[in-house]
């Protein structure tokens, strides 16, 4: 069952965001994307035992092969894109055939990357199962892979047929995977809207509780503000790079502890109240704004402080290889109050110092 | 010198096509289309020898990392693709870098897929050094690597800043690179102008002979076809499949004999030829025209026969991955008349079968 529906209109590209209940067992939505004969379903192993007999059912009058990976940040590589790649020659998919992503931000981005490059690009579905990724990995047409030296390095802009979001499946999702989806959400409404701010402080604990009512409402929002910025911005060359709000810190923290220590969305938690010191550092919100963001996200059980052994050196040193740094200078989004980003291009490392946590 | 200047204009992206000499050496060009301080250059070991110095002198204002490749069909792959990736991250290039491909199509598309792909796109400028890539490769933002199973099954749709053809790079060509070349510009006359085809039959000597000025006019020429088709359908969703004449065929051969047996326009040239026979048997040409063909193609001492050791049903089973296959339907494009080419998704084995080179 659809509860919520939002039609994301781009300039060459149109998709819908499905959000309801049961939807891998809608043979219609699943069909009125699917252009040709053949489907290529990738999943990992945690999904494959949850997911994957359903949706096969569903899509039974298909060709329909299906690529399990195993479950981690640490298999989000250009070696396991590869895989992807190979089992699409393998079973003779043509240029017309679909591929579902069914997983979370790793098999969406890893996917989706895939789908970018298999024979120039091809048409592909994400199916995210995590809150993360439903409100973030799914929107935007950013795949990508991990390199060496930094997350999200090789990818490609490449939009989806369609994004379709059961929130049955957060009931089978880890409680920390949970919480740390809420940071973007979180974020959401930080760059964009103040009344959605207050009315997560206020729903935060039937948000906890997994009242499904709440929770769709909360997801249906953080997309239409994605949303926003990805239709104003799909190349994200300028207002879009507010969603970015939180994530030089985060990815730096990231990188220093080792991919897979800290969750995305707990480093971006980390990342948010950072940059809430920043701006306030910068004269541009106030102690209490700052605050209440922390409380919120404390609320949400999200880590609000860096780890003692991460210094602001080390955190810098990463800083050097992101790649929202534009000629050598230091990027970062900025809060000027809650419901209002804006992009500088002036922090110093010298700036960075008078941050507290870093002091 | 700029002897010729073609501007490309697509919905999105625009950028210039340079012909002329000594471009190399002239600063003007190359910064006009480098927005950052960074650049990579992508080689391979023999045009280094032979560009590599004047080409840095010129761009010595910019930090230049240069990358030099194997040469060589064999080695368009993913692992050399990767190698073009980790030089970018390895000297901390961001996403304002400008990435330039200083070779024929295996640089100008590994490492435009390398352009598309580093953090999701960054500016590069083509610098074909082939006929083929001058007249093919560097137009039309296709970039690709080859898989075990099939050429260009790899890649993106990645325009570049600029393409900058330098003639004089022909002198350094190997004569059969050189003739392989001329398939392609035949193939342009072939699917869009019937002047130049006969144009191209007397001016076959100088072409051979390479007179600068017959030579410039012959490969502006094939660059406006080129842009033609490109401009009408930048993704190839249609129109665009024109420029595919003979190809169908061409990436069998090179399948079925083992890439760098023959060369690409050499493939393509005997792809011309079972085109315009499978034209004739389909009732579209004439034999006279077919001659035609054949004959332009043979004074430029590019081969016109199938391999004895081809049989049709080995080509059948490469075609049958052939990206240009739509749900298993063979797919061909056909020439009504020398100039005007159709797409044909009617074409049986059966049909194959009546051409005189496969009974």
């Amino acid at each position: 069952m659809i509860l919520q529906q939002l039609d994301i209109t781009l300039p060459q590209h149109s998709y819908p965001i499905y959000i309801g209940e049961n939807l891998f067992n809608d043979v219609t939505i699943l069909r009125n994307h699917i252009p040709g004969k053949q489907v290529m379903i990738v999943t990992n192993k945690t999904l494959e035992k949850l997911y994957l007999t359903p949706l096969q059912r569903t899509l039974k009058s298909f060709q329909v092969n299906t690529l399990v990976l195993e479950d981690g940040e640490q298999f989000k590589n250009l070696a396991h894109w590869e895989l992807i790649l190979n089992a699409l020659t393998e079973h003779q998919h043509h240029r017309d055939t679909t591929l579902i992503t069914l997983g979370g931000g790793v098999i969406g981005d890893m996917g989706g990357f895939a789908a970018a490059c298999y024979q120039r690009g091809i048409p592909f579905i994400q199916i995210p199962t995590t809150l993360l990724a439903q409100v973030d990995a799914s929107i935007g047409g950013k795949t990508a892979v991990n390199h060496s030296v930094g997350k999200n390095l090789i990818g490609a802009f490449h939009q989806p047929n369609a994004v379709i979001i059961d929130l049955n499946t957060l009931k089978t999702l880890a409680k920390r995977e949970f919480h740390a989806g809420l940071a973007e959400i979180v974020k959401a409404a930080l760059i964009k809207d103040a009344d959605f701010f207050s009315w997560l402080e206020t729903s935060c604990p039937d948000i906890l509780n997994m009242k499904q009512k709440t929770l769709a409402e909360a997801v249906k929002r953080a997309c239409e503000i994605k949303k926003h910025f990805v239709v104003a911005d799909e190349k994200e060359a300028g207002i879009r790079a507010h969603l970015n709000l939180g994530h030089t810190f985060a990815h730096a923290i990231e990188k220093s502890l080792g991919y897979g220590t800290w969750l995305h969305g707990e480093a971006v938690a980390c990342g948010l109240v950072l940059a809430a010191q920043l701006s306030q550092q910068q004269g541009l919100i106030s102690q209490q704004e700052t605050q209440r963001i922390q409380q919120l996200l404390e609320k949400m059980q999200l880590p609000t402080q860096l780890p003692k052994e991460l210094s602001l050196d080390v955190l810098l040193a990463h800083m050097q290889m992101d790649k929202k740094i534009l000629q050598n200078k230091l990027r970062f989004i900025l809060l000027e109050q809650i419901g209002q980003a804006i992009i500088s291009d002036q922090i110093t490392s010298h700036d960075l110092k008078k941050i507290p946590q870093f002091s």
